[in-house]
């Protein structure tokens, strides 16, 4: 199994739910962080005014998936995050050794 | 060593900490994070009202520990936060490579 | 690639910040998270006062780098966030399959 994570901009994350919700993924967890990347901040847009300090808004999205659906929840995540505008995101992956769901005890790609 | 992850219902914390204090874990970092499963949240309860949007609040757990206490931290997890009603959250296992203690720079299993 | 996260005391976060811009690292993530290590938090100091709670406030600090440079980024956290006194936090690194830059699609190291 393999957690995808990705920082993306707060208003995208509808759409990229949706996105995930047509690839027939069936949760996520989100959190509220703070970043910068290769600009450090200084251009991005929030909320309609120029950021002007280091750290902009983002959300944090993780999801995990089996091995076989990683790479098309990449590109889901990425096609739907996209504006073509600087602060745009990152979207990793990782390796899961173990998933359990804890309602069951249900482990392994029958916990996703 | 490994990173253990849960996503948990908030009122099972104190419940959590008390399994993994008895197993003589000694450190662990918590957050707030939102999150659905399989039922996308529409049908699970907080604080006593059913929670009518996607996503539901959630307390985000994580442990550091050595290979062999991974298991038995995963089961005190899952007995601890188990209500035995849906949500009641996920608990995964990641590889780490390295950890150091910042005071003392101490590193590996002695950081632990 | 690596993921390298640490866990330090609020206040060093402005040392961290410019000890890895020092080192080229070009981007960064951060979230407020609540933690405890070997002493429970019973004995840590937070904003003058001693913390009379388990959980003491942290910042999680997150840096996708290339693997060359995953150690001199830990070394430069962890001397950056060390005043000597405990509950200076700990600092990991985990494995990394992809990352991939939202805006243009690029992959791999041209990602970071
Ligand atoms: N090296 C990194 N490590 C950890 N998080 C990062 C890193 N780089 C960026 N991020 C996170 O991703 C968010 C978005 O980064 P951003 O899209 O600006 O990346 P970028 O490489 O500067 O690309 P662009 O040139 O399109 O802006 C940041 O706000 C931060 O939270
Ligand atoms: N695939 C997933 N990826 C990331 N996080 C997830 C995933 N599935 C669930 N979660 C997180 O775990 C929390 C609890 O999920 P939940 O217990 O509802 O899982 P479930 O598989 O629907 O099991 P149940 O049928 O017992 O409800 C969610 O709110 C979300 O934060
Ligand atoms: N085993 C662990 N798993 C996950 N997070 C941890 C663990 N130990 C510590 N942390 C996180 O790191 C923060 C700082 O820990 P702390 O520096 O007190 O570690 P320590 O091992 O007790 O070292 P010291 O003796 O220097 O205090 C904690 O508040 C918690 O968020
Ligand atoms: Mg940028
Ligand atoms: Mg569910
Ligand atoms: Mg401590």
């Amino acid at each position: 199994m393999k957690l995808v994570t990705a920082i993306i901009k707060p208003f995208t994350l509808d759409e990229v739910k949706a996105a995930l919700e047509q690839l027939g993924v069936l949760g996520m967890t989100v959190s509220e962080v703070q970043g910068y990347g290769r600009q450090k901040g200084h251009t991005e847009v929030y909320r309609g005014a120029e950021y002007s300090v280091d750290f902009v808004p983002k959300i944090r999205v993780e999801v995990l998936v089996d091995d076989a659906a990683g790479d098309k929840v990449v590109d889901a995540i990425v096609s739907a995050a996209r504006t073509g505008k600087i602060g745009d995101g990152k979207v990793w992956v990782t390796p899961v050794d173990t998933v359990v769901r804890v309602r069951t005890g249900e482990r392994g790609t029958d916990a996703l």
